[in-house]
């Protein structure tokens, strides 16, 4: 790792002029401070080396995710970060980002300027200006739910879900549900994506049957259910797990709509635990993730990596939480139907062709 | 989480007799004092509530691993335990153990007894009496390389193999070798049937062909090369990735002992890079497990599972050491041969199956 003095080595000018730089001091042009701090992201310089205990510190930055109200996705989350910080004596500056705002700072300078020893970012999404940074940053960084393969600075956190849908998929086929569809969130996320995965791998263990057409990628809204609950439920699916609650509150509705009753005729699994889940009509069944416990495991994954642990994923135990919306199955003959175009087939014949 | 008070009064004894019980005093029964730490264990009673800071420690548990010798596969990942304890001001003991020890001695009842918050758990194999215990368990319990199911209170940690894969299958790659066989350590142990499914994830990945006899179960030994390599140089090998580095030596001496070079005519890669990996002739490439932050990282899991995080996986990043036992493939004409007894399609059929 650079020190100071390399850093001014290379530019020809004092340490002090560096220290300047570093430290957004105004008496230097902005030029010669952009140019300080583009040289110490270049060679690996970090604020860990140089920072007492006393004035540790790590952002968070939130993009795509509410975390102000308490019955926001990110609130615990934030809060649970927090909390382990606070106890560990670290500070924490939370920032909700844009686009925009990542192009116009870059993410190490950034975190260099603001004496940041490292940072948790949540709800990015793949296109995102920083996310092609994150393949050469050298400041710990973990992310929540996305994962950067090969850089050794930067970790991924998020709940484990191969067991969450093992949890599920047990559940359901205890109830002697066969015919247990998956309506996923949209695809082309790295968590869609793998949650595709494990439900796949999760009926093949239990010794179930995938039909292509009950493993569908949709949205992460609840009005998402209504183009795809009928034609598999014709398709005869007797259970739904879905990619998050809102998905599952769409399918109760869809359901009813269309003349079943939950949990008698159809059952419904919900994924995250959100407080709309046990005010739903069935109260939902649902896949837990914890995430009071995710923030603070974010801290902890985050405080390992400032102390050189190259970590690479850490994943918790998600809890079933089982309410009303699941019952036994009744037996019911499906009737044929033409395959969905939303089909997994034509999103990821790859995925499929793996396991079929 | 159970109170004194309440053991207390299920026992119908005083407070006081449950402490002494607990603390290991001599002026109670050894039947009294077992009955009150069966009664803890059994009411999920745990150190963690009544410990000050200062007097807060773990237990470090291993099972065939040596580490007391510098060049042991445990030394240092033992030694990162305790600097990471010590830096937070944990406690630390050490305590190597036989399956005798855990016959005598219930998990539960020893940490409570002797005041530990948690344990890092080395070295165990699925038959030993703990590992049972270990499902039903509610003292934080961090185990290196083994994974059990569902428990909350039981984490997991250990090295990234499907990157460490990715990486060495890559490395081959693009070194043109097509046919890259795998020399696993013994079968029927957690971490070598998930590397096998990763080596053949990896090699699916880089659209590289997988022949089933070139997927085998072996043992961690040395010696175990000379019982597989001939038959798979036949079948075309010109690449061996290994299990771990004491294969790999092995692999070495047979492909001398039958006239080919490594690396001119078959390149060799490790696994865990002990101190041998480099003294081999030729040195050995090899994948490194961190053994050092693998020790640090177990104390941070352990430590956030103490602040209630129910951590299921924590995998760290390996690196690939490109030494000189790896080289540009010659190309080669493969001779047929009869299908290995040892095949991976005989051990493991299902493994196999799901990726063909």
């Amino acid at each position: 790792m650079a020190t100071l003095k390399e850093i001014a080595e290379k530019l020809g000018v004092s340490v002090g002029t560096v220290s300047k730089g570093l430290n957004g001091a105004d008496d230097i042009s902005e030029t010669l401070r952009r140019s300080i701090l583009d040289t110490a992201v270049e060679m690996g310089y970090t604020n860990s080396r140089t920072q007492k205990k006393i004035h540790r510190k790590m952002a968070v930055f939130i993009e795509n995710m509410e975390y102000e109200d308490e019955n926001s996705f990110g609130y615990e989350i934030v809060m649970g970060f927090r909390k382990a910080a606070h106890n560990a004596h670290w500070g924490v500056d939370i920032y909700p980002v844009t686009p925009a705002f990542q192009e116009e700072n870059r993410y190490e300078n950034f975190l260099l300027q603001m004496k940041y020893s490292g940072a948790f970012i949540l709800g990015f999404s793949l296109g995102d200006p920083w996310m092609e940074q994150f393949h050469t940053a050298s400041i710990p960084t973990l992310l929540l739910d996305n994962f950067i393969p090969e850089n050794p600075s930067i970790g991924s956190i998020g709940t484990d879900s191969e067991e969450a849908f093992d949890m599920a998929v047990s559940h359901l086929s205890a109830l002697r549900h066969e015919k247990i569809a998956f309506l996923n969130g949209s695809s082309g996320s790295l968590i869609s994506d793998q949650r595709m995965a494990c439900y796949l791998q999760s009926m093949l263990r239990h010794h179930l049957q995938v039909d292509p057409n009950l493993a569908i990628y949709g949205w992460y809204v609840a009005d998402s259910a209504k183009y795809h609950v009928p034609g598999m439920i014709a398709r005869g699916a007797t259970a739904f797990l879905c990619g998050n609650d809102l998905i599952a509150s769409g399918v109760i509705s869809c359901c009813r709509e269309l003349g079943f009753s939950v949990p008698e005729d159809i059952s419904v699994i919900g994924f995250d635990d959100i407080p709309l889940a046990e005010e739903l009509d069935p109260p939902l069944t649902t896949i837990c993730q914890n995430r009071f416990e995710l923030g603070k495991s974010g801290f902890y994954g985050l405080q390992s990596m400032t102390d050189h642990v190259p970590l690479s994923k850490s994943l918790l135990r998600p809890t079933l939480i089982v309410r009303s919306s699941t019952a036994i199955a009744k037996p019911r003959l499906p009737e044929p139907c033409e395959a969905d175009q939303d089909s997994i087939i034509f999103k990821n014949p790859s995925l499929l062709a793996r396991f079929t």
